[in-house]
């Protein structure tokens, strides 16, 4: 049965509308933080006493933001492009859901945690944070790559960025949990969110698009840069928003760490468990991230070196299993079709993550931290002056099932929402096939894609 | 008619000769400012009290200029590189002419701003403007992609750094504007210069390499690798060279979300303006960018952040409009042949941020900026001690028509030295052709190429 | 003769085993240095009366880190992706021996440089350095390309890594030379071990692969990747690890001078050089940089700019008529197959970088440096207080002739063992191959493939 993929109405009202809103929104609500207003000379410098300019927190943050910005934009965007027919999809799709996914966020954000008189005052951090959160939203857009129309992807980042605020807030204000670099608020929620979205989705005819869902030669090298870039610039996401000084150095050193151990147990899992001992390019584009994940919410305390090179050593191994032979499983079984096989990069090493970042904060001593640093990293400060490390591990852990459910039961209704047969996704047969909502150039249309087949023949003189 | 493309003798000269010339220039001009000497630690740190390292200017912009560093080599290389026969030029010629256009901007920008005691004191803040006026060559680039020998586009480079120069200074001395992102001294500067050299050298036969001007699939997906740097990279390119502390943050703050604005509109009227609703990636690829140049001008002012989504708002709809409809129009009736469409991207969205520019510093209030505020935005010391932002409005908007005469005069003037049929550019049917001036590998030669041909016959065994 | 390129156990044994070892190595020895420590607030910092966090070495040396960092993984990766067929062994194989090569190289340089009582502290400059020691792995990588098992390059790494450490050692530490951007330390000693490896392992039927050792149109794309990451970022590898302040601000401007001059020289003899005067793509990628090796040294002392353009010039004319004429013949003569030719982008820069080095530390002045300048730059403190810029020139040249001589001296007994016949290499007819080591999509073995060769017949239907 053909759909009805003509995006030409529906996609750019909701563009418009959306923007419109947006611009509405900020204009009653959004305002520069003092660091960020013209009257910073006059005012908050002169009133903290702040002598220097490099006291901005521009500058304690703003190279950290640019490398979170290119993981997000490029890093998510090419590491989707793998896909033989949907590299436009890919790069683009995800371009267009960030976009406005970090404006919302903005907003979302913005009234939890940034709001004052009236106002919401955003500085470099808040983009951080707004990248951040459209973060999840890019690992839940992998569960349903090309398997879905823009329409869906801008209704779902609406609802996933609302949600993502809601159980952060849940999180970060009324548990008080640590989770700088996101393995709960970002990985996990992300990840099972867009699991559950895709298991509602559930597409029983999808083998007929089945020889699109493969890379080919080149296809899998764009892919490379997303992941390349994705590691590299990791120690920048685990430390953004981290507290100046110390806190924001240890958090990188441990999430390169991690990511380091990460690639070697990938590598050698990739090779053991094919026949000839081949490496898998999904495998080394996708579980070497694992590392990354995993030290999201510990990498800022005080998790020594070796600690990051076990949780990446761990992660290698488990994620790359997991693509082996638990995506099959989910697949065959449950009925979750997971595009891009985020539950072996963001869910389980999301939780991993969790339960990490729980016994780092439960195992917290004075003599490691020293008194002030130890109120410092986990804020002991105000209504929680006296929690102890311990109950600190205990409410981390209670964090992870947080996330967890809020992924669980938001997915379920977002899915069902997206369900809704208004929204324009292609056929089964046309699933993974940039040609559903691009103008794609004639090369693939007439030639390059059709020597694919075996039976090419050209056409006489 | 066979044209002489062989650049044996001419290309080699000319980089030998100028680089012979730059060593002269730099030898007799080109010293350290006092930040980057090794006497800084016993001088001008001390006689200034600098107590701290880290206030050398090197913290305050080294990272925004490796990113507009980025943007100029990636960026604008990779976003060429679109064409399907065409990527070794596009970045190639592109590295080319940067690398030797930096060098001549640092004498020519040194001399109007850095000159102290017979020399030219150069720091981080020259190769950020040096970056910036390369900027504007490569814009121009854009116009005459393709179409043009290497040997052109170096005595294109030569003329317009140093017009670029002379225009930076009428605006930033002698009118006293205020332009950190350059919407009028590189984008509408660039454009127009460009687009009249194209104008001047229009070729009637183009449409005989027609079938090389577009695309193919693997070569769009190179181009976005361009486009998504420069557009993540655009806060920094805007903020790079503003007053140390608030400015810079917000011009940072402005930039990303006039951009984030313009993905979405972008989106809304590419979908809408084709009969079947499908994306094209030319828009993506450009329009989305268009945000970032018309803030340009405003936003280290106090442009609020919604100010700044409604400029990305319209950016994005006058962009993708102008693709659809401007730029056919121009070609056929004005006989501007633009290959990427620079009038879209940088043109109008120059003016455009030019305008913003004047209305938002016409509007600046005490209230809003603070005394000091009002005073350090817009540099209102000296001579302009007693400017008021009505009048800084006005020289604004002056400094828009000024950027257009000298691109205009410029351009024709340089147009008809490259008009000359000494530079070895190519005949017609050869444009858009890698194979007239790079060696190139032989899949394209004999393979991949030749299969576009529907008349494909391989050979008989 | 087939040889056994199946790495089922063996590589996946080495991966393990050695990821074990790292995490036992880390747990008993690395610890974070104090700036990374949770006590660095009650501690260090007030100690040493640090008012601000910004003072933190993180704040000085992150964002070079991280562009070194790009470099790297993106930079040398992508490099190397020019071959036809070898696109995933390039970045794959690079990602794999430099993240394990990271993890060694913390060791060995922390039991060098860092180690205090029975511990070794690290900090983002280790983070650093440690790249910095695989980057001289990815050098000599680039001779052996395509023609390597993963485990034997893994070995590779192991032993390069404790060699470069122990020449590193011999040089800053025993010689006191000054070598921050490492041109003889990384560059020298890494092209010519390469080179020797490479001469030990000569294949003397390699011309069977022969068809695979060119390039194809997009694999000189993506490479360009690789080349315009590696240009744009050298600034910051020349100035990651100099001194705070003015020595880093010198060396990214020195650094930036000379590449700029090196394209254009490079782009001439590219030219010049070719019969029809077209340039060379593997030119372009590669002599391109060799500027940014030849100021390794240099690029912090106060090398005037045009010194810096001076050297550009020269490395690039030397590097591109080293791909012209000394590659053939070092591989015809002296049966030195040199895949990237990497002694023309390293060998030959790298010993002219150290001679320029050992000139301008000789001619170092008062005048020129300022007596705290002079102390400064070059660290004439302590067992060195009474050295001589002279005498520091005389140690500088030293350098060169020690790195040669690890360089080789280690260079032939690594390539003996790589020569052993149980690593898996491929055959001669199978180099430059990523389907000996990787599962390679359809398209290529089917299809795009097969196309290449002119006696293609497409199937009967």
């Amino acid at each position: 049965m053909a759909k009805n993929t003509n995006m030409r109405w529906r996609l750019p009202l909701i563009c418009l509308l959306w923007e419109v809103a947006m611009i509405i929104l900020f204009g009653v609500f959004v305002r520069f933080t003092p660091e960020a207003s013209a009257r910073w000379e006059e005012e908050e410098k002169k009133q903290n006493n702040i002598t220097s300019d490099i006291e901005n927190d521009f500058y304690y943050r703003y190279p950290s933001f640019q490398d979170v910005h290119v993981m997000i934009f490029i890093g998510f965007g090419f590491l989707m492009t793998f896909l033989q027919r949907y590299g436009f999809g890919a790069v683009g799709f995800n371009f267009l859901l960030a976009s406005f996914g970090i404006q919302w966020a903005i907003l979302m954000q913005g009234w939890f945690h940034s709001f004052k008189d009236g106002k919401i005052l955003i500085g470099v951090e808040n983009l951080i944070n707004a990248d951040f959160c459209v973060g999840s939203v890019c690992v839940a857009f992998g569960a349903i790559l090309g398997k879905s129309s823009p329409v869906q992807l801008l209704i779902m980042t609406l609802f996933q960025v609302t949600l993502f605020s809601v159980n952060e807030y849940i999180l970060l204000n009324l548990l008080h949990v640590i989770d700088a670099g996101g393995s709960m608020t970002i990985h996990t929620f992300g990840a099972y969110f867009g699991l559950t979205v895709t298991r509602i989705l559930y597409r029983p005819n999808l083998e007929q698009s089945k020889d699109k869902q493969g890379s080919v030669y080149h296809s899998d090298i764009f892919a490379m840069i997303g992941t390349i870039f994705l590691w590299m610039y990791w120690p920048s996401f685990n430390s953004a928003v981290s507290n100046h000084g110390d806190a924001q150095h240890r958090a990188a050193i441990n999430t390169y760490c991690s990511l380091a151990a990460c690639v070697l147990t990938t590598v050698a899992f990739s090779s053991m468990l094919e026949k000839k001992g081949k490496l898998d390019m999904v495998h080394i584009q996708n579980a070497t991230l694992a590392g990354g994940v995993a030290v999201g919410t510990s990498a800022e305390m005080m998790l020594p070196p070796y600690g990051s090179l076990i949780v990446g050593f761990i992660c290698g191994i488990v994620s790359t299993v997991g693509y082996v032979y638990l995506t099959p499983f989910l697949e065959s079984r449950l009925h979750i079709q997971d595009t891009c096989g985020i539950h072996n990069l963001h869910g389980m090493p999301g939780i991993i993550g969790g339960i990490v970042g729980a016994i780092t904060a439960a195992a917290a001593t004075k003599r490691v931290y020293g008194s002030e640093g130890l109120v410092k990293t986990f804020d002991f400060t105000g209504d929680y002056a006296n929690r102890t490390p311990m109950v600190q591990g205990g409410y981390q852990a209670a964090g992870i099932f947080v996330s967890l459910a809020i992924a669980f039961a938001g997915g379920s209704i977002v899915g069902g929402i997206l369900k809704l047969p208004i929204w324009g996704d292609a056929a089964d047969e046309n699933c993974f096939e940039d040609d559903v909502y691009w103008e794609v150039p004639e090369d693939e249309e007439s030639g390059l894609y059709h020597m694919h087949d075996p039976t090419l023949k050209p056409a006489s003189p």
